[in-house]
């Protein structure tokens, strides 16, 4: 397409140091207001808003935004001219030349203030709002950091396969994929390609990918596809080395993040993005039952906590700490995979851990089982059937070193740091048993 | 587990400058060889390979490594001494201490030269091997660079949904999965989601994820699932801006690798890893017809490119302009997916391109259609069922502006990177119509 100068594009933010100057803007027309003489615009492009203003006996240069509509995507050349009146910055546009580029239907199929299904349904708009701009600039915000956590230590990337020939994990929740004949499922996690690599002396790695579960739930946080963050390191001591690495990894995250946006997601979402302090506190899954049976929540036989549980928990350790995260460490193992290390001291218990953030678990992770006869033995305790698990066995029979690693929801963060009631308020698109489009 | 001491773990390639003092070891055993008196052994970590020598007589000492075996994971304690007569850096470890943290079979499956299809099936033991360790330190350092021209130009990361409720191309190659009573479908390419952004208003958006191919083809270039790069711009002149980005962001990542690992990947796969001039050459589809059929290859009624072509092509421009890189474009709409913009004064000809690197198609990139009537017709000229393709059409029904983009093959840029004759040497795991496991 030819647009309508060869000027380059100015940016809104920009515009008060290009007053006197002839401009091109490109953005989408958020208002429209025809008056008898005047035609009065106000343009919205990623970095702010600016009236655009047109006077009407200009007969032939009008004629091109005469079937505008609004959130219709336009560029417009026009002289930047200061106007102390006008609330939107001081200045207005005084058109020259205009282009409608993708004309939008005179009805828009939802507004800024319609619920949340239908924002998924007509997501190509509710992307437009400013509260879902900011979450995907934090979103990648986020994720560089991370990165750059990732890269000071020397992790490598890894892309494991999605399809496999046998489950990742239980095997209750996966998905079947018709394969050539036979029969795919898709991965739940990546947990035993990331310890393959670790097999394969890759030492530290992670991966940032899709996981799915195909579990029949519908709560606020679970979703049947979602971006998993994980990570697997070698030659760890113990799973305390692993909370360890975690807290300041999300520390830096969360640092990056309200340095960038603090002041935008308070803006738009009223809450505070506030860089935890180290460490994080920890609690045994028996020091949390005992709290819990003191705060007259009993778990009973439960080998894991409760929502319920979760949120009591978090409330008491906010009170007693002022911190937001909790790790709760050593639960029965039971209750954990069966990869998952045991104590020596009390093989009943697993070197596994969740990290919890007001009261949402947003990480598992563990030390693993890295010697072959020990895993064998927790495998065969569970009675699964060793044949089906073979590629994943097999991969600690040559001398693994010993590991851990865990899984962090990538929504599940992004719900904290915007404190948003359901993840779908801070997902591209929602994936459960009942949503699969757009 | 407790390793044998407190102390801080040392790596191969800095005990020059620790002669004299005790250090902690991890790594490999690579080799063990067993005198009447002595014992030596190779030790291999990321960083290189070390002597270990182990005196038998002091008989407590030697019990925890009797039952070593070749590539069993070891922790060994001992002090640095220099060893002017050993071919390894000139110094060896007196092991003082010593732990097998993984047991290896004592026999191994596979050994460096067995074939591609052994590695991919034990990848616990070739992912090992320097040549592999390679491959995937290259991969993070060239993701890496992606990521920071991304940064740099202000792009978004977006994950878009891998399952689908309809089919994100053609529908011909398309993998069908069991969803909660209906059927979804794995994605091909994040072809309509990053579209579907830039009608949301985010401009410029990158997504790294699987992309899943049901194509019953066994080339030495194809996978089922592989990991696609892919950007979308808004806002864009013409597919040559497409281009101008593309080159610029692949010299960039390129010369990364240069730097970083050039002299290894020389090393390790004799091949030079040479940074791309800029601008790279192209050529129309009508001109590249012109040259093959001038070189002896018509192309008869074809649209595309046959692979012979292709390399014809390459060397062809190699010889003219001493460039590996080549951009085709202007494809016949007919070979071209429908949502491809069309030519103004050319509509049978799109504003679409192809990226050949030495004759292999590593990139494939258009300006889109934006305006919804004429992908309309577009998709109906093409006998569509408009139906089947409304969420996608929606996208563009709420003034989406002018945008285009490209997906690229990680897994091609790092066999061309590597000068591989085949993609599952530079994959984690490679999934083919026949192979899904490990």
């Amino acid at each position: 397409m030819s647009h309508t100068s060869p000027l380059k594009r100015s940016f809104v933010a920009d515009l008060h140091s290009l007053i006197g100057q002839r401009v091109k803007l490109c953005g989408f027309a958020e208002t429209i207001r025809d008056q008898k003489h005047m035609r009065f615009i106000v343009l919205r492009d990623p970095t702010g808003k600016v009236q655009l203003t047109q006077a009407k006996d200009a007969a032939r240069l009008t004629v091109a935004l005469d079937a505008l509509t609004p959130e219709s995507s336009v560029v417009v050349t026009g002289r930047v001219t200061a106007a102390p009146s006008v609330k939107l910055g001081g200045l207005e546009i005084v058109i020259e030349g205009a282009e409608i580029c993708g004309l939008a239907d005179a009805r828009l199929p939802i507004a800024e203030d319609s619920g949340l299904d239908k924002w998924i349904d007509h997501r190509q708009v509710s992307l437009r709002y400013p509260s879902q701009q900011l979450v995907f600039a934090v979103q990648t915000t986020l994720e560089e950091a991370m990165r750059s956590f990732w890269k000071q230590h020397d992790f490598r990337e890894i892309h494991s396969p999605k399809l496999m020939g046998t489950f990742s994990e239980s095997g209750a929740e996966v998905f079947a994929v018709k394969y050539f004949g036979t029969t795919a499922f898709l991965a739940q996690s990546p947990q035993f390609y990331k310890q393959m690599a670790i097999a394969g002396g890759m030492e530290k790695v992670f991966e940032v990918g899709p996981a799915f579960r195909a579990e029949p739930s519908f709560t606020s946080r679970h979703e049947t596809e979602f971006t998993s963050i994980d990570m697997e390191i070698g030659w760890i001591d113990d799973h305390y080395e692993l909370m360890e690495i975690e807290e300041r990894w999300l520390s830096h995250a969360i640092t990056a993040v309200a340095l960038e946006h603090g002041e935008a997601i308070k803006q738009l979402f009223g809450v505070e993005a506030v860089p935890p302090t180290l460490p994080f506190p920890k609690l045994t899954f028996e020091e949390a039952r005992e709290i819990l049976e003191r705060l007259g929540h009993p778990l009973g036989t439960r080998a894991d906590l409760d929502s319920e549980g979760e949120r009591i928990l978090a409330e008491h350790m906010a009170e007693t700490t002022g911190h937001e995260f909790l790790f709760i460490t050593d639960y029965p193992a039971r209750h954990r995979a069966f990869y998952h290390m045991r104590r020596e001291d009390r093989p009943d218990l697993t070197k596994g851990f969740d990290l919890l953030w007001r009261g949402m678990e947003i990480t598992t992770g563990a030390q693993r089982e890295h010697r072959y006869d020990r895993l064998i033995a927790q495998a065969a305790e569970r009675g699964y059937k060793l044949d089906a698990l073979s590629d994943y066995l097999d991969f600690f029979r040559f001398g693994c070193p010993p590991h851990g690693g865990m899984g962090v929801g990538l929504g599940r963060i992004l719900m904290r740091l915007f404190g948003t009631a359901s993840i779908r308020e801070v997902t591209l698109l929602s994936r459960t048993p009942k949503r699969l489009r757009p």
